[in-house]
């Protein structure tokens, strides 16, 4: 690269796979990468920089003249410039909207006015359609004219004059009908549809459930106004997942993953959870600060962080559980069968550990003091079991995110909850204060 | 269903979605979704059949004859019915083979024969292939009459003699091209494929990483012996996703699914982890006995669940983004690096919560005594997230799954720590021993 050796960089770039050519881009710095790619033509400009990240695009733009960079987003598909441009400095977009040619701007303003996570933000608009009324040869050969700008052939949709969807063909049965058949005769009328304001992880699941390569996406009239393709769906699910698994860690979702996160935002993400949690924490030090007055017995700070980690654990168990059959729609609002199940559930795994955690504390004190310990285990341990899997389903009822409800949290508010527990049952059972 | 009108029965299993008359039987009991199903051909029994859930598909098989059973076998898709058989009892299979045809049997002992979690494992023998010395207008005849038995016909491949992979070609490149132009001419010769002993996450990563609808499997001479499908792909991508949210919880990963799962088996894959946790809280507990004396300061046991608290948190964050970040192959062994960005964070993380917890402790407590709980704060968030972050690099060297390192297990270790630093930061620095 440094010696410029053009032959060698255009070769680069058009030998290539362009999701490998990508990867080796992502190593240099935005201006040389912009300067390898200046060597093949806008279409394989275009292909090579839809596979780099959002965050090197974004660096990249940075970089170009508007007006050469308007040919690159003409040749790239419509959701992969959507893509890039909802991540752009808005009069960055506008400036280089100018430049565009009209067909394409109409279009991705139409794309960029969708909601953020709905259907209509990650579809694209270049899908294969066609009308019923003409044969299967006629169709053939209007799908290879079609070809080079759509999304896929594979699946075509049918609609009449008004862009209504009213049916759908794939190639495969395309190609195995008599050429002479009327379109209108072999597509199925059902189609599987989203719409355009469904929320982005329905849709993925939609495709999922049925396998399909790609799902039509329509508007409040039924008329067709875009697809989602596989990849694109796949790509939603991998990102809910890693979202949940950020929130369930107690971090604050990162829209570029841990690598391109920058060290400010990321460390910003992390502190805000555990500014949130230490002050929960300092909640039960009050609590604490409530009932211990140095007159409880020594033994009692032994075992503290034992029976605070048991409710801690199990009530993180029930809420990853259930926050993860919401993720995948399993649980299709059975709600009561689910408080039955972690009722149980949490009966027997407090009968164990209040039996391990007796058997633990009799070799460190003696038998009154081993049985507080075991009767707060058993109780924390089956409320906290309990309360894991209703609070993510509350949240959900409340329409908020259930992955909200995070291990810490949970094991925060059980902590609070097994001091009151463990103070009141020694109080109790052998009137300690 | 109980008047047994069998014209309805035969209409509902016909006019359905096959994805759609599944979910509806899964309300069914397993006599009554036979009873349903057997109303119509085998073609379609097989098909609906594959959409059910694996538990309700093995519930199924143990109430039908072999007989019957071998049609819908030999009917279901080659990965589909593995993925079947790999779950029942080994007797009755070997029962159920002897009435199914030879072709497909040696293909389902093949499959069979692969070591779970490999590509082999979860790859179908349906594939399209072609040999490159025919013409465009050929291969299209000869996929018309292999369209119906293959799993997809959109990708093709193009193997030598020797079912060596040789070239690939998509069915949009195929009709787009001259009908008199020959597929040797016209093919990719850069074949981006599997081995069959790969491991699935990482196939299904690269399917994801090339947006592809199917990619290749070879066997070690780079002879074609299969495809995995882009959705078969998607799913295990979500059954990873699942796991490691399972694992981060402390939950031991379940095969079906939180809904499909048995009580006791339920229970056990909680209890298992609960125990383990028990027990390293119990060697807290001992830790503890060792450094209290009951002539500390009244005023540590209160802050004890903070600082054992903040220290779990900041180590389960880290974990969190490491882990995903390796599910999703994004750190590429940069090992060193995060390491580095973790001692950055965890160093200003520790100084932020320490003010804070300072502030707390000074409310409840004097100077002195604030000075220790802000101090161990310090240490244990900065150690946490360090640790938090290396722990599972380090299981990911020895060949182990780093989800393994699950939050509550950090949290456990780093309240073993948290009591150590809390009662030396007492003892050396107000003497209090």
């Amino acid at each position: 690269l440094l010696e410029h050796d053009e032959q060698g960089l255009r070769e680069f770039s058009d030998a290539l796979i362009p999701a490998v050519a990508a990867e080796v881009l992502e190593g240099l710095d935005p201006r040389q990468t912009w300067e390898v790619l200046s060597y093949s033509s806008p279409q394989r400009q275009a292909e090579i920089f839809s596979y780099l990240s959002i965050p090197a695009q974004v660096a990249i733009v940075d970089t170009i003249e508007p007006e050469r960079l308007s040919r690159v987003i003409e040749e790239m598909s419509a959701d992969d410039r959507v893509d890039l441009l909802e991540r752009m400095d808005p009069e960055h977009v506008e400036q280089l909207l100018r430049y565009v040619a009209q067909a394409e701007r109409a279009d991705i303003r139409k794309l960029l006015s969708y909601p953020e996570q709905s259907a209509g933000s990650i579809m694209t608009t270049e899908y294969a359609s066609l009308p019923s009324d003409i044969t299967v040869h006629e169709a053939l050969e209007r799908l290879r004219l079609q070809a080079p700008t759509r999304e896929t052939i594979y699946y075509i949709y049918i609609t009449d004059e008004s862009r209504h969807l009213i049916g759908f063909l794939t190639l495969r049965q395309l190609i195995q009908a008599k050429p002479s058949a009327k379109v209108g005769d072999i597509m199925q009328r059902e189609v599987i549809a989203v719409r355009v304001d469904d929320d982005q992880e329905f849709v993925a699941n939609e495709i999922a459930r049925y396998s399909f390569i790609a799902i039509p996406v329509v508007d409040n009239q039924h008329r067709l106004v875009g697809i989602i393709t596989h990849d694109d769906a796949a790509e939603v699910l991998q990102e809910e997942a890693t979202e949940d698994a950020y929130l369930a860690g107690g971090v604050q979702p990162l829209d570029d993953g841990y690598v391109n996160t920058p060290f400010f935002e990321l460390t910003w993400k992390r502190g805000m959870w555990l500014v949130i949690l230490l002050g929960a924490a300092s909640l039960t030090a009050q609590v604490l600060q409530y009932f211990e007055h140095g007159d409880g017995g020594n033994w009692m700070i032994l075992f503290l962080p034992m029976v605070l980690a048991s409710g801690g654990n199990a009530g993180s168990q029930s809420a990853t559980l259930v926050i993860r059959a919401l993720a995948l729609d399993e649980t299709r609002g059975r709600v009561r069968w689910i408080a039955w199940r972690e009722a149980r559930v949490g009966a027997v795994l407090g009968l164990v550990l209040a039996a391990l955690s007796f058997t633990v504390a009799r070799m460190m004190v003696d038998g009154q003091a081993a049985v507080v310990v075991s009767l707060t285990v058993l109780m924390v341990v089956a409320i906290g079991t309990l309360a894991g899997a209703m609070l993510p389903l509350a949240l959900k009822r409340l329409g908020m995110d259930p992955a909200f409800m995070s291990n810490p949290l949970i094991a925060a508010l059980s902590d609070m909850l097994g001091v009151v527990i463990y103070y009141n049952a020694a109080r109790h059972l052998i009137g300690l204060f």
